[in-house]
């Protein structure tokens, strides 16, 4: 896909202008935490940022209080508890106010996006069950975080919903008419498609078919939220906001965007029937039972905060970054040596991701060779949760049907607090160790 | 129950020889925590362990490396990885160890003890279910945590299973004899009843109907384990040791015993069929997806290592601190002043809890008025999820029966920093709330 490595190598040096040029961007970067270095030593070059980002400092500062002294079950009504529980409030709020909620009360928060994608897929099925629904039916899409697609399945095997996975273009995206050819209208109770794509419009599809529109949000939060103006206009695909998404379920999983692991929250639209997934005490206004994590949810707050703070600098950071890292790394490749996955339009891409396809290379003995120098994720090996791209996506977008590039997938991902010359540093290591590989790949 | 108020004023002296006499004793609480006041302020004083703990110091250290540093998601096969991967299989083998289970094989960290319970059950259902059986039956208790009888009643009302829910006597206790007559061979797939009951009895009775057996150790944890032997005796019904007990699955949550709060795991025995309850990543031996915790996993790791390595000390301070509390808040009532609910044989009760109904006493009007001073919970009027004993626990044993006392109930609950002079302090205190509405409490 030439036209994606020339959008690309444009986007670098517009990118790169911008950067210079714009003082209000230079002050933002002033008294935010965007482009500053972590506090404590980060070496190898983390290019890890979808698998888990690290924690913000904002957020282990959040954190401290309630690591040793802050220690009441919210639900106490003497001081220990109401200090706690009004933490919690604060993170709620926080949260709240990052994805564009109508209130706290639509925010729920809960143990992973695991659950929280569990909690709007078989909340929206047992409700309808509930109405009678014999076997209520899901549309997805195929290339959807194992969460989704693992739970749809469990349930189909268990005889309680059937779903259907539509499938995505060669860059991976959704069309909104193959998910309004999919949907039952009297059937279908929910259509869940991950964030990267035209929620919009398919939230529309849904809504017309009397369903249900649920996003997993894990990779778009802190990455963007469309305003409508300016740079921002471009990343209208990775927004955020409830209400211009105009979904009923939103999974927020706070790990992805400066959060500790082990905090996700689901939104849910007032007055939307979604029924409960954890039974027990009255936590999460009554929706979730479990006591608060409230260490966690602590973090999950101010790094809400800070998400929310610092777009659009974040998201063209994020930008810069990854044009840093793509045309240090695809600068002067013979034609065909490199690819990038997913959409040449980079409105259509997360801001920090560069997913790319080396020929003839090995991206997993790749990566472990360059283990104590640079962290990232080789898309077409890993098959865990580590999130984001794994083969059922490349395979989707049939980017894993060409044996030559098959096991050159790279999945390298900025944040925050990667610096240009991190960028710059990590791709000329990943092309001298591909070099070892094919030497088409030589500087 | 002038029996139990009795044997609580034995318990407090002994309880106070046996801490003067005893140089091993003594040893113990130099070489650990128990006994140490908290390195950070304590008031009102905390007489609330059973909502939650405060953090342990060990446990707060534990963490920090966490906080900000190791960010790494368990599934990268990178160093940042490795580190928290290692991380998460350290403190997998030490909870392992506290609950005396094969390996840490059997050991499933999750985000709560209501998901640790939703699971057990849910899982044997829907393996049941898939292995043909149509609404699969399970057998409980009355007064089992609301995350337990409100799964149960969920997948009632879901036609997905059924459940009976056996009364306990007017100690609040299980009866084996009852289990036997409730379980319903061939259709009972599991028998869940909370860990302060004869567990290995009722274990057995299961096993015979060729049901599984769940126990939700919630309250147990960390307060006694049995060895069998001297003080620890009389602990036998609140030990927790997997083999002892005879379970299948076992609850463990975290932040009832020094841990943080939204961390919880799942002991699963070797061989036994549960399905998942989350679907999606390999995590959790591929039982559990979710991206791990870890920063309170490392927490419940040293948290499961403090109450190993402390016992038997931290049980006979807990049992020296609730008596001390005992005989100050009881000495010299007229008869029938208070009732303390719960079993008369101490060892059928936790050793650190002093549920007592005081006649004619309002006590969440008691508590609210005592909230700069003391923090513990009326047990009468806590319908959260805060843990322990909730009015349906106390009205399944005939303990709300009685006008007088409905209202009265406290539960006070000591732990490992919970100091004598702190308990003294408290008894004094409250003895002086309740004679304002009581006159019979004046000291």
């Amino acid at each position: 896909m030439p036209t994606a490595v020339g959008a690309l190598a444009a986007e670098a040096s517009a990118a790169a202008v911008a950067m210079e040029r714009s003082p209000q961007q230079q002050q933002l970067q002033r008294t935010s935490g965007v482009g500053v270095p972590l506090p404590h030593a980060i070496e190898p070059i983390y290019l890890d940022y979808n698998a888990t980002t690290p924690v913000f400092p904002e957020a282990a500062e959040a954190m401290r209080p309630f690591l040793l002294e802050g220690f009441g079950n919210p639900s106490s009504g003497h001081a220990y508890g109401r200090r706690t529980a009004a933490a919690v409030a604060a993170a709620r709020a926080s949260v709240a106010a990052l994805v564009g909620a109508a209130g706290p009360d639509e925010v729920h928060f809960c143990g992973c996006g695991t659950e929280a994608d569990a909690w709007a897929i078989e909340g929206a099925v047992f409700a309808a069950r509930r109405r009678g629904a014999a076997r209520p039916h899901v549309v997805t899409s195929a290339i959807e975080h194992p969460a989704v697609l693992a739970t749809l399945a469990a349930l189909e095997e268990r005889g309680l919903a059937c779903y259907t996975a539509v499938p995505v273009s060669a860059e991976g995206l959704v069309d909104p008419r193959t998910v309004a050819a999919a949907v039952r209208p009297g059937e279908t109770v929910l259509v869940t498609v991950g964030s990267i794509q035209p929620i919009a419009e398919i939230a529309e599809v849904a809504r017309a078919a009397g369903a249900l529109m649920h996003t997993d949000a894990a990779q778009s939060i802190g990455k963007a939220r469309g305003a409508g103006a300016g740079l921002l206009a471009q990343t209208l695909w990775v927004e955020v906001d409830v209400g211009r998404l105009g979904v009923d379920a939103l999974t927020i999983v706070g790990h992805k965007f400066g959060a500790p692991k082990g905090m996700a929250a689901l939104y849910i639209r007032r007055g939307v029937q979604l029924d409960s997934l954890l039974f027990g005490g009255g936590q999460e206004h009554g929706r979730r039972a479990g006591t608060e994590s409230v260490l966690l949810i602590a973090g999950l707050g101010a790094a809400a905060e800070a998400a929310q703070r610092e777009l659009p600098a974040l998201a063209s950071h994020m930008r810069a970054t990854r044009a840093a890292l793509a045309a240090a790394l695809l600068s002067g490749l013979p034609p065909g040596a490199a690819r990038v996955n997913g959409p040449a339009d980079g409105a259509r891409r997360l801001p920090n991701t560069l997913s790319v396809s080396l020929r003839g290379v090995d991206a997993g003995a790749l990566l472990a060779g360059l283990g104590d120098r640079v962290a990232a994720s080789a898309a077409a090996a890993c098959h865990s949760a580590a999130g984001g791209a794994a083969s059922h996506v490349l395979r989707a977008m049939g980017a894993a049907d060409d044996a030559d590039y098959a096991r050159g997938a790279l999945r390298l991902s900025t944040g925050r607090h990667t610096t240009a010359e991190e960028a710059a540093r990590a791709a000329a290591l990943i092309r001298a160790a591909a070099a070892e590989q094919n030497a088409e790949f030589a500087l």
